[in-house]
């Protein structure tokens, strides 16, 4: 699996980036972080848009590679994220 | 590895699940994410502690684990933080 996860103070670069992750396949597991089960083909050029949206801007974005047996130890503490295009619900 | 992300609104319960993570070892690596290398009963212990700090609240945190293979792939884009007690900033 693939996690992105980002700190980008503006706004516009910030849902660019969103866009972009999940043009890539991943889906939003909090506010700035997705998630999602792509190759590693498709990862590179994810972190080869993802520079190119941060050229020159505040920010950091870290993209991690998580093996299947590592994904089964992942723990989720409160609510799962819902998210519809825009906005951002914990249920 | 162990990796710790967190969408917290209320100000107090996100400074307290940034000071155990510090305590249990991890280091902050973005506004709402720690990373550390502890062992699989610390990162239980952690857990538990993170579990009693949101009960009750709105927000989401998801602890992951990375193999060393894994984090041999990790990405970092952008500035990478530095950290004082209270403040981040990105250099």
């Amino acid at each position: 699996m693939t996690l992105v996860i980002y700190d980008i103070s503006e706004n516009r670069t910030r849902s660019r980036i969103a866009t972009a992750c999940r043009r890539f396949g991943l889906s939003r597991i909090q506010k700035s972080a997705f998630l999602g089960d792509i190759s590693s083909a498709r990862r590179r050029e994810l972190v080869e848009v993802l520079k190119r949206l941060l050229r020159g801007e505040q920010g950091n974005i870290q993209v991690f590679v998580i093996c299947r047996p590592d994904m089964a130890l992942r723990t989720v503490i409160g609510e799962v994220l819902e998210e519809d295009e825009d906005d951002i619900i914990f249920v």
